[in-house]
């Protein structure tokens, strides 16, 4: 049945107007003044936004981690990003070393699989490259639609892969259409910081911010950047923490690199002291990388009004206080990393972001939905008001007033570490292609209506003659 | 009468997808899908882009110069603008020192009235800062709409401004909302350099090229840029040329600074060679800032693709070479600067840009239009195809390939300096409010069509809390 | 008669060893392990450093400023440098526009005649460039030995000079064989900002620093740079400090730009909150530019470690708190600059610099000597201890602590900018060519000894084929 | 028997003067003009420079490498080390995985004892850090005398340590007193990259330098350089090749990390054309790094000048053209990387650097002599002329011309890669320790003379207070 959204203010990341919009099959058929249709569903946005469903583009669902698992699967995770604003998820499909892609993505569709309330996608974690890697990426890429390969360079003897391996990540991701992701720090310094810390009976939440120094992201993230150089591929730098992070991107994008990077609403929001918070609670706010000293969130938050950084991520990762972070008590090490932002990465950005100044409306719609969709694969169909689009929309109260609290959010997850945060803004209606999902804050969706969602693959935003970096020696080397 | 452009590729700074627009009152009422409307004029964009008008940030139409005046005048001028896609220039107000703002203003005004066959407004220059512009000018900016206001750093005697003016200006726009345009060349430095050049004998155009070095345009660019940061203001730097340029806005926008750049096409497509050519033609490529070597071209495409970079203006301001140009005959230093770029500033950059893979097609319409539009004040009116903003609209044909000549321009000037360019894509339609100005390639338009547009104050993107450059002392002076 | 300095560790630029010195007619003739001469007198130096006497760059004896004139002159100015080790001053010599070079260094010569008690020269400031001071230059520098000109760009309508006479006397001074120094600041914007604090009523001392941010000495240093840069001259920063000086200075350096910077021990060791002092006491910390945020200080150690800095000048300009600090009672703008530093220079950053591991004692005598003597012509003559050198000499006792102070100062003024400062080490015995002038902490020389010194022609340090820099344009331009 | 030097101009890193030396047991004991001793062997050194002894910090003398051992051992190396100016030699004592250090260093002296003409020292390769290791290196820094531990960033599977190796070198070297060398190349990535060209049946000499581009070289050197800084430790980058690798030693010295630069004569002199010449001459060229395009050499002559970089090494490492390097025929991979220059770094320095301008004489000494020395722990005794020091001297006849040949040089080695080259200046008589060892051009030295010596722990060059980089959060963390 047709849907009619009457009287909103629609919001893209360019244009922001007054306007009605028509919706059949799913699908935004008409946007214009005045607009009728005697069949339709008539909802009511007058004095509010219509944005376009907020991308979340860096989830942990249902993942194992440290001998536990997230607190939230594919249902309260998509269920809680739904009332948050977000309409679609692409969430991070771990592999094993010596294991086809193709099974590890079969194990990831199940978890999604009758429980996702709305649309989702997969990366691929790349552990090794070896001839059945080599063998599975093509068909991966191009009939699977997992159109994005994500490197670790931390988390040594458990995701860590080696620069050889990243290197070939990228030449293969360039071969075949795919965008790299890595998280960028450096695995051999930050175990034997820990090695050490813990030998030193330096236990606390604390010291797992102080065995992960910003330094050494900026170089993984610099390190990982001149790769993609080398290899003239693509790179999208998930979860960036710190001002070293965001020069070396930079530097590389103005020199020609193709490269992208993603922040989140803790790194914006919050800092390294949060760790030091007394009875085990900086256990709640333990996050790889770390929070930083303060003074790195104006570079974030200035890096995102300038371009410099393009997408903020939850990077959705839930552990419960009791009963999961506690694993950690006596040991920082065993604290599962991650935290729950799923829910509210959309109302945060909307609030500190365009409520305070800092960045445009539109420049927020770009980061939180339109950017994700375009280098994800998902555009047009994904991340825009457009006639022709999937109709994921979220109408939003700006005016509003409220309080994150763990009373009121919707995740499986027993803190909130945004606790007390007040915020302006709240989504009221939530459609995933054209069914509300949310509807006056209420759920009504369904598990299982979210589909997944086969991604077109990466095209270099502008991958012309221009380039400014000198000229490499590289042409003398194939496949380089 | 209501026009219907059917099954066209609309395209905007964000989105690409097909559809209808219906224009009404000259304003776009609706998109969609299968719009129909009885008594619509249909025009047919099946196969064709459907683009924003382009705005030109940037024209001297009539305007004295060196003991000349420009080739072409507002008539001729914006008639060639829209058979070029563009329907909407602004334009530079001269002013002298000692006379009134408004008396210059009504000059413009006059130059342009019953002339123009788009829609146009004025930046306003500030030659000094003394009461009776600071009285005039809140008015200037707020009734009369001039919200951009530009200094000169060169032509030492002539409109160069020193630096306590530049400072001062900056400081008016901030309060009263207007944005600050700088031409950033050290002029005392020219000055010497054409003095000592011409005594050497050395008189043909490329000593125009060699008396104004790359290095102190970066200077001067460095310069504004700083005296912006100290004032807390905004700025806009005119026609950069050059990597040392890029470098002074990319570094001031990354600590904060509220700085945009604009280049022009022949920065990005010619270089100082084209000043060596014999028999004089070298004075056809006399611009100011002048014709760069060509590795600068790379450093331009780059920054147009990570946004180092904003728009393209086209610094329109022609003159003929036989009876103008050949002033400077024996003296470089006579050969009025500038050339004729209105009509093929938007194809040149759609076929380069575009059509090379250097910058997106969103981009294209960024840069041609929607950032300009948002930068002076005309958004959402202008610059955008989003229902309620003015139907400024080309309905170009991506598929036509043309060559650039003075036999088939419409300027009206004896000689095209991208003279033998194979192009790809060409306007067909273009309207202005709704009404034809270009129809099938022929002039439907009329002189006098084209209004006045009085434009908002400037906002700053992003006048936020988060400001990541360090923090000065200037708190304690008062108006700082 | 001969004179044997027994047993003192001898301390260079680069080397530091066990040994005796034996001095003929005023000239160093032997360096050797258990030295014996039977005539000679004897001086023992057992545990104490023998340093090459001490050359301040910069200076400003007997100088006329806003009014009245500075507390020391030549005679109680140089008696005061002695007692702190240094043998060797250069002085600035003002001059006026349209006044004879030569009348103005004539009057200098007589300031100094019969007072001075060590040797000394003259910088030349440069106000204007034209005919007559085109003509006069080359003698000055290469028969009257003054191979240093000063150019101002700030205190405008006073000293300022503007970018072409600055670009004209790098010219000048490159054809000729002098050094550039410059005052960098931007004077307009100073100008500007002094008007608006002084008509907000905002004349206590500390307006002086908050008129003159750093952000502008950055941005005169660096366009100082680059004119440099575009005329293939030398170039001297006088009194850097603060980062942003630092990093134009670096950048031109590693660029290629043969560029030196200067800093001050006010700027090293005090901060802007000393202008704070109450009761008008923040009068005598008024140096331009101003003393700084305090993380500055950091930055300029950490460059005279690197060599991003080479000197240590005084800045000596010493004006009565009672008297002459007090004309700007009401008015900052009126107090005159500078302050007493001669005698304490060498001190300070030996005990601040050597004392705290912040440099070498290798670098310690390169800075506050040898640098010196090499850029400004004196070297071998002066700067250093080696055969055949002048026995311009400093015996200086690592182990006495003591405290800095008015009470016993040699300086003819009423207080010390560093008042209470303890520090460690002190000049014993001083020799100018060989003659005591102060032995064992007693005055025994004599007004009139002290020698002008016609120095020699710069030689770039390394005037060769190397240039990293680009290739710029300006090899077209005639004498640039 | 006691020696005198006469007349010669002596030169040091500070220093040059007419004047005569006196040498007795092996030590200078007086410096002076007109000096005589009745019982001395006199040296006429009129018209000629004396200069310290050239220090080599670089040479791998009798080493295996890819199943061959270097043509050159101690006692070619040192012969022909001295007929070139050099008196002292740190050669790479080489270590194996498993095996006891005390054991490698046995094993190198005795390659030493009975052979080397000159005094050598040894550098101690860490290829990992364990209990036994860590228990080993105080006494081989403290009482040993080895002060400098070398670790490899490349040849992966060989030499190549991971960066948690190179990270607790770096704490371990800063404990006990010792400067970590870093050969700074991604081998993950060029281990890569030889594969596939190899695969792809690229297989010349050219392939070689393709394989290994710059940009992984300044990868590398940033990424030890930052290591360092979090290690708060100290760091020496030896043969710098290239732009990249300055860039990143330059960014860390100024925010105040204690990091030096070695570059070699073949990087200043040849680039990578030489690899691809015919005949697989191409071979003797192959270096790692490897040659550079030219435009890198005046990036390292500009280092050079502005001590970006402080020292030249050779990187001797030679190997016979026939027999040797044509074990790489057919397989780039194969042939042995290195070069002959342990002979012509010292004179292709002077006559490439003084002589054409790019450096100045005293620089010259401090690269080639004075800085090594302290760096390494060998000053005041070598690398100065200074009373009490080694008489380690050259004197240098400034006016020959000669040309480079393995016609008539003295390493044992069947090519010269600097053939043909032209150059001005010679050693003429070399000592160590008062001894001859060239007298007149003839090598009157013995084998076994040269002698083994302890060197003092590292100083950090300024340890102090000053610090401008930002606080880092290491403090948290024990022994970080």
């Amino acid at each position: 049945m047709a849907k009619l959204i009457k009287n909103g203010t629609i919001v893209t990341a360019t244009d922001q107007y007054q306007g009605d919009i028509l919706i059949e099959n799913g699908v935004i058929t008409q946007i214009g003044l005045n607009l009728t249709r005697k069949d339709a569903v008539i909802v009511d946005a007058k004095g509010k936004y219509v944005f376009p469903g907020g991308i979340d583009p860096h989830t942990h669902l249902d993942m194992p981690f440290g001998g536990t698992v997230t607190a939230d699967n594919f249902e309260t995770g998509t269920r809680a990003a739904a009332f948050g604003g977000t309409t679609m998820v692409i969430d991070f499909c771990l592999t094993n070393k010596g294991k086809p892609l193709s099974q590890s993505v079969e194990t990831w569709h199940q978890k999604a699989a009758g429980k996702a309330v709305i649309d989702y996608s997969f990366h691929l974690m790349i552990a090794e490259i070896n001839d059945e890697v080599l063998a599975e990426l093509p068909a991966m890429i191009q009939e699977e639609g997992i159109t994005s390969l994500k490197v670790f360079m931390a988390y040594k003897n458990v995701f860590q892969a080696d620069d050889g391996t990243l290197y070939r990540t990228l030449l293969e991701a360039k071969k075949h259409g795919a965008l790299v992701m890595v998280h960028a720090e450096n695995g051999d310094v930050i175990e034997y910081l820990i090695s050490q810390a813990l030998e030193a009976g330096q236990t606390d939440p604390i010291y797992h911010a102080l065995t992960r120094p910003s330094l050494i992201e900026g170089e993984a993230t610099g390190r990982a950047a001149k790769l993609t150089d080398l290899a003239n591929s693509q790179l999208y730098v998930v979860h960036v923490t710190c001002e070293e992070a965001v020069q070396q991107i930079t530097e590389a994008r103005n020199r020609g690199v193709d490269i992208w990077g993603e922040t989140c609403p803790q790194y914006l929001m919050l800092d390294q002291t949060y760790l030091e918070k007394p009875d085990f609670e900086g256990a709640k706010y333990v996050w790889s990388p770390p929070l930083r000293p303060k003074f790195h969130q104006d570079v974030l938050w200035n890096a995102l009004k300038t371009g410099q950084l393009q997408t903020v991520g939850s990077d959705q990762c839930s552990f419960n206080f009791i009963g999961q972070k506690d694993l950690g008590l006596g040991d920082f090490s065993k604290i599962p990393n991650g935290g729950p932002c799923i829910e509210d990465r959309f109302s945060i950005l909307y609030s500190e972001g365009v409520g305070k100044g800092r960045i445009t409306i539109n420049q927020f719609v770009d980061i939180i939905a339109t950017r994700s969709a375009k280098l994800f694969g998902l555009f047009p169909k994904k991340g825009t008001i457009a006639v022709g689009g999937d109709a994921d929309l979220v109408i939003f109260d700006p005016t509003v007033k409220r309080t994150i609290s763990v009373e009121t959010h919707h995740m499986n997850v027993d803190y909130n570490p945004f606790e007390g945060l007040e915020i302006k803004g709240e989504p009221v209606t939530v459609l995933s292609r054209g069914e509300f999902v949310i509807l006056d804050k209420q759920f009504v969706g369904e598990a299982g209506n979210g589909q997944f969602v086969k991604r077109r693959t990466y095209v270099s935003s502008a991958s012309g003659e221009a380039v400014s970096k000198k000229e490499t020696i590289r042409g003398g080397v194939p496949n380089v």
